[in-house]
């Protein structure tokens, strides 16, 4: 029942996945259109140099970058691979999907079964594969029950208390919050979903370093109990460092994953805005959470509403209503404090107003203020009265407090 | 040269005028088709009873009221009449004129030749006449470059000092600000605008009551600031207190003054919300400036925004950008703290991203880490080292600060 010794480790489709994630930098575009044409296998021996590209598979590859609306001087295969010979000298995929296994990771690709429906919508810039850790059951979650909830790292303790309180109010009604696992509004938004999540995974976090990794050290312990209930994500292969570049990639995973995305606070230009951008583009809806004009932190939210991009959301309700289909749960009508005067007539609201609040007036001293018929005067009395907002005596009327 | 003794020391027209503003309140629906379809004296005459409409005047009031979409059902002179007949008992309105001028005002109608063209977009509602104190040769002001300066009377300190900053900035770039006088934001707006302003005049306060009052009795001195070198206006009759509705129908004129209105602060229901309303349905623009999700008095401004009644705006640039013609004055893109990675393709962030801070790197290990060509992190290289970025001994490369 055991394999030979000689049978490989790993299926070669999985193996050449991990190779690619290794070899090529996220959105590579040279690569994601020979992954679209060739296939993985293929795409890797092309990409590592191990074989040139076949006589038959090359017109399949500008036909690829046709589709994807790119010319054919667009895919310079000669050019990129130049760009990946230094790593293809050191590749070893088995030895990365060994590597991950030992640090209790495993390697998710989209042949799988549970691999997330919803990366399609990126297209060709699909990731080549996940790296994750946490219940590997959890990978299938519902994204179309998942909001992304982003926000900067140099957050303001405005921006930390509202990504808490609604990623904590999302969280409790059963949504899975995702987000980058960074400082401030990341990691205030991660908490909240673990404190009082009721999803399962309450929440995701797609980092941008390798999976071995825990980045930034300060979130280890948050990550670690993002690992133990949720999942860690990276399309990043082991050891890798965060760059800024695999940064704003990043954050097309987070869009993706999610049934929309909320900025709590960024700056004029921020990651944060990437990613709404990213959702836009996915026609995923984005919301943006305002705040004081003084404050360079709000700066981007209030430039996503100004050109369009977010809808502005003060809270969870609104987040639903902005994420959910159409009809189905439409935000209920915000409680506002009554007023008095709800539901009078117009001329009961001028009569009201005509009413004095101490001394009383006889009915036709308020016919003159209100500019009302005594007749209508009098209905009117007789209504505000029955509401309680009017008491009369033979002396004349006043308002009642 | 003199006026004879017995000849009528006011027009007929301006007389029948202020008699209106004194008879009806304010968008009396039946006494405006009357004015629309009979002209001042006549209307007045049959509003006041002095005599039955005509049997040729009848059909016209229908027709006037056809045309502004109102039913014949909807012309019920009998009930109007019966309104108005105990105000009509005690009018004088040659008094009311003589007491205004006694108090240092005037009447202004919209036959006068300075009188404001912005208020006939208000179409039947535009106001019967206006009673005003300040300098009578500033009403002719160019409405066009006025801006609507509106809010909450409780407004927080954020709002007040946003309101001084706004209504500051606008009115030293020779924008005239109109506001209702009241506490909080109005009163901001026009202290602002009297401080600053480069306009004539620097600042116009619409109020609810009668023009010989100062109301609120808090605001007199500013008021008297604002008759000094602006306007004080209003459609009441002397000695009219500010009832609610008056307050409400005031604000359409505060919106029909300008080209455009910016709510600074406003509570989920707020007479200021009702300004915006009246701006949008006049097609003036409006804007909303934003605020904590956790303050009430923001909610009205936020609720604003996401109904699409206002853009939301964060400064005077951007309330400028909404109220100018398209093309007049675009706003200056606002200035962003510069990256070092401003203008570097991506591959060169990349390389960015890749070089250590303070050990120094060997362009083949660049590569690998990169994942780029040994050309390109060459030729990469050699750019960050040219704006300073990089720098490079026999030793490697590094990160410069």
């Amino acid at each position: 029942m055991h394999p030979a010794p000689s049978a490989p480790r790993h299926d070669p489709l999985r193996l050449a996945r991990a190779g690619l994630s290794r070899l090529v930098e996220p959105t590579d575009l040279t690569a994601m259109l020979l992954l679209a044409a060739l296939g993985p296998v293929a795409a890797l021996e092309v990409a590592t140099g191990a074989r040139p590209i076949g006589a038959r598979e090359h017109p399949v590859l500008v036909r690829t970058a046709a589709e994807a609306g790119h010319g054919p001087r667009q895919v310079d295969l000669r050019r990129a691979l130049a760009r990946w010979a230094p790593r293809a000298a050191e590749l070893d995929a088995a030895a990365d999907l060994e590597s991950a296994a030992r640090a209790g990771a495993w390697f998710a690709v989209p042949e799988d079964p549970d691999w997330p429906a919803a990366l399609a919508d990126l297209g060709l810039f699909q990731p080549v594969g996940l790296w994750g850790r946490g219940d590997r059951r959890h990978l299938g979650f519902p994204t179309a029950r998942s909001v992304a909830v982003v926000g900067s790292r140099d957050c303001s303790t405005y921006g930390e208390q509202v990504a808490l309180d609604l990623a904590g109010a999302l969280a409790s009604r059963g949504w899975t919050v995702v987000s980058g696992g960074a400082h401030g509004i990341d990691r205030a938004a991660h908490a909240a979903a673990l404190a009082t999540g009721t999803a399962v995974p309450p929440t995701v976090s797609v980092m941008a370093c390798g999976i071995d990794r825990l980045y930034p050290a300060a979130n280890q312990q948050l990550l670690r109990r993002v690992e133990a209930t949720g999942l860690l994500l990276t399309e990043a292969a082991p050891g890798c460092t965060p760059s800024r570049y695999r940064f704003l990639q990043r954050n097309r995973i987070i869009a993706a994953l999610s049934a929309g995305t909320v900025v709590v606070e960024a700056r004029w230009r921020s990651g944060a805005q990437n990613t709404a951008h990213h959702a836009d583009g996915l026609s995923r809806p984005v919301g943006a959470v305002p705040g004081s004009v003084h404050a360079g932190t709000s700066a981007g939210c209030h430039r996503l509403v100004r050109e369009g991009t977010a809808v502005l959301v003060t809270d969870a309700d609104e987040v639903l209503e902005l994420v959910q289909p159409l009809g189905a749960a439409p935000a209920p009508d915000r409680p506002a404090p009554a007023s008095v005067a709800d539901g009078l007539s117009d001329r009961d609201r001028v009569l009201l107003d005509a009413l004095p609040l101490t001394v009383r007036s006889r009915p036709d001293h308020l016919c003159r203020v209100a500019g009302l018929s005594a007749r209508e005067v009098l209905a009117g009395l007789r209504r505000l009265e029955e509401r309680g907002l009017a008491e009369g005596t033979g002396e004349g009327w006043r308002r009642r407090r």
